[in-house]
């Protein structure tokens, strides 16, 4: 049996909490005097508090303490649903989004840290409404990181179960100092980047506004931008290296920051993932610089190599930022951007995507296979930061990248339903799947998602929240077992 | 070491065999009257069936007689690679292609049974020519069967592991009588479906060298036609229906039609690829249909039903051959046909790709997987025809997938770098490694790679040849320890 009060108890607590986040957003509007907007966020505020508050009291009593995999799965699937539908209120009620479809797409893009958009523009919007649509990056962000370090391991998902607890589940009551510890560290090194990238924000003559919301979708490799134009708005170098470095650091593993933190400089070392998420990003801005610098799109070495790396570091970390319209630009540097598509940042991050450690786990299968052939009878174990991986845990890896090229084609067949080419259908399920933002063609970064049809977009907000819960998480849910009687 | 004297020893009856079936065009041009091509086909038999006997004669001789897996893969990489070389000339001598890059990569796309041309207009060529550019396929496609059959499952890949011999590595004179013994069986197979095929194209009222060499296109499941327009030349439903239902027989599993013959009906009916394979085609091709008839593509249903079977099944089994324009399709029907590219024929087919049974497999591994997350202590084995799966088979078949991938993300790069846009330069790696033949865009059914660099030509060369001998065997020549003393 599902245990629905257990889930509906967390549940409250998340909306609730999520709720009080909009008081910041409020305080916005009161202070730019958006009547509408206030009106907009105390409104879901004071219809779900108290009811939230009733049903926290109520679920309190009698409730079952262990959960098990199957009520953390849908848990974590309803906490995306219903967060996002929570999240939306403000824009459809506010007239912002009149269109509840693309005020629920815009959300969950928010929550999942997406950042694909369906305003067609952005700057005379209202302060308030801006702010809240940021937000919801970093509360995304935040909420990812904290899964995927503390709670998707104990689910046997993520990327990072090298961690896994020997617990058979996650007991709420037992295992919860333990995540609230890790949880507690994690929001320390989240909102410390966060102070840090708005201050550098701020020296390079971002105002405060901008510094914040910038950040956010920053850290939380989101990409919603005040601007129509996103960062390509600001012409200063500055301004771009900083956003760039610290979408690189966005798409690290948290786990790592924890290490250096307490000392374990040798374990961030080793770290084989680390290593080749860097490399990717060296190589692949390599490649495009030179490639820009062939074509005479910038001036120089130094211009072609800033909006090389600013534009493979917002991709492959699934950012989705642009400073500049890459769609123009010279068909080997847009493949190269193609391909970063596929890869994703580092498990632990708040980046979206495969996940490199992934990648690298399949490379090290396929290079084993490869030496079988000459040593039939030989026998290779698979190591990952020097240490052997289970089976059962390449047969996750492995399982997983199949379901996401499997729901990549699935959304394909569907936008293409809609009228839509190839190239833009495909690269429209790799930047939605991918927790992207812009792609190609009919999606490109000067373009928005406000054209499909709604069954469209509604389909798109659960490729984003597949993609975002690692797949498995969601469609777990769509398997009979899933509701049969343990 | 290497057995190269060995391995010498085989490739030269190889060749021997290849120049041998070059007297047929031979005959063609003296009965055409075609001097110039007589020249072509006569010179590299008069040069090679000498040099041929000699080698053949001195490696005999106290050569090895057990061949490893290593030997194995040298071999058929070498095959490939100089029957191809061997087979271009004609093209060369005669003038009909004037470069010996665009004659290679002709006759590499021949041999792979890929039907990429350069050609940019075929009807006015030498029979004899055409012939030969034909004949490349039947040869191929019987070469493939009988590699992926009987010589591929002894190394250790092609997707028939279940078939896998206990010794350690096929033993030429061991294991000769019984590979004798099912190449036979094969080519009376492969043999009575091309008569049969010949003979009923012949009743639709095709001359006989067009019946013959589309016969050899669609059996190979290659797809070079003797027509500007490919089989869209001929506007009769007939014709069109019984290259239909041979491209799928072509792209079957040639051991079922051993257990057809040998009276095992049941082992046939339970094959899990099969039902696949079949069901694939099958909604494929309604839901290209519908989509062609809501756009008033053709006229009615049967019509649509016609062009869309035609080109899915051509598509599907990596034949290539083309009844319309189908990149003028609805986007929807054009997207299918897309999804279609990544699957292929099935194991022990003339078919390219990555194959059904793979993809059966991966879908099987993905959806244990999600049953694990609800049981994590429960033990699920994977089965494939009422049998279950080895681990190491499980493994061989991922690592091969992601190979492919891989293998299909670096072609992209390297046919971007020539400045192609994005959807031809993926469609083409999509084309050239699954063995397909045309794509879309600038590789589209009514376009042809003439105009692709003499580098990325050769490059794409080497790409046939990697897709058609299942990745592995190629690319394990690239690990350095293919090259260490064992």
């Amino acid at each position: 049996m599902m245990k629905m009060k257990l889930i509906l108890h967390v549940l409250v607590i998340l909306l609730a909490i999520i709720s009080l986040f909009m008081l910041i957003p409020a305080g916005i509007a009161l202070f730019y005097g958006e009547t509408e907007c206030l009106r907009a966020f105390l409104l879901p505020i004071i219809v779900l508090l108290p009811l939230a508050i009733g049903l926290y009291v109520i679920t309190r009593k009698n409730r079952d303490k262990v959960m098990s995999p199957r009520d953390g799965f849908m848990l974590v699937s309803l906490a995306w649903i219903s967060a996002s539908a929570l999240g939306a209120m403000p824009f459809y009620l506010s007239g912002t989004i009149p269109s509840f479809t693309d005020a629920y797409f815009e959300t969950m893009s928010g929550f999942t840290t997406t950042g694909a958009s369906i305003l067609t523009a952005i700057e005379g919007l209202p302060f308030s409404i801006l702010f809240w649509r940021s937000l919801t990056h970093w509360l995304g962000g935040m909420g990812i990181v904290v899964l995927t370090v503390a709670v998707f391991p104990l689910l046997g998902i993520g990327g990072l179960q090298l961690l896994k607890a020997e617990a058979p589940g996650p007991s709420v009551d037992k295992i919860t100092p333990k995540i609230a510890h890790t949880a507690k560290l994690l929001w320390f090194i989240y909102l410390g980047m966060t102070v840090i990238e708005t201050l550098l924000l701020l020296l390079g003559g971002m105002n405060l506004f901008d510094s914040l919301t910038h950040t956010f979708g920053t850290m939380a490799t989101g990409g919603f931008s005040t601007k129509n134009t996103s960062v390509g708005y600001y012409d200063s170098p500055f301004i771009h290296w900083v956003i760039t470095i610290f979408m690189v650091m966005a798409g690290l593993n948290f786990a790592l920051y924890f290490k250096l933190l307490t000392g374990r400089i040798k374990g961030f070392l080793i770290d084989s993932e680390m290593k080749a998420y860097l490399g990717i990003f060296l190589i692949a801005s390599l490649a495009i610089t030179f490639s820009l610098m062939k074509n005479h799109v910038f001036h120089g070495f130094f211009e072609s190599l800033r909006y090389a790396a600013f534009q493979v570091a917002s991709i492959l970390t699934t950012t989705g930022f642009a400073t500049t319209n890459y769609d123009l630009w010279p068909e080997f540097s847009k493949t190269i951007l193609f391909l970063m598509m596929f890869v994703g940042g580092c498990a632990g991050s708040t980046g979206g995507g495969i996940k490199v450690v992934r990648i690298v786990t399949l490379f090290k299968l396929a290079f084993r296979e490869l030496k079988r052939l000459i040593y039939p009878r030989g026998v290779f174990h698979l190591r990952l930061n020097k240490m052997v991986l289970r089976k059962d845990i390449i047969s996750v890896i492995t399982g997983f990248v199949f379901l996401y090229v499997f729901t990549l084609l699935v959304t394909t067949v569907v936008v293409a339903g809609g009228g839509y080419d190839i190239l833009s259908s495909f690269s429209t399920a790799l930047v939605t799947v991918g927790n992207i933002g812009p792609g190609f063609n009919l999606v490109g970064p000067t373009m928005n998602f406000s054209f499909f049809q709604p069954g469209i977009k509604w389909f798109l907000s659960l490729a984003m929240m597949m993609g975002r819960l690692e797949i498995y998480t969601v469609m777990v849910l769509f398997i009979p077992h899933f509701w049969r009687k343990l």
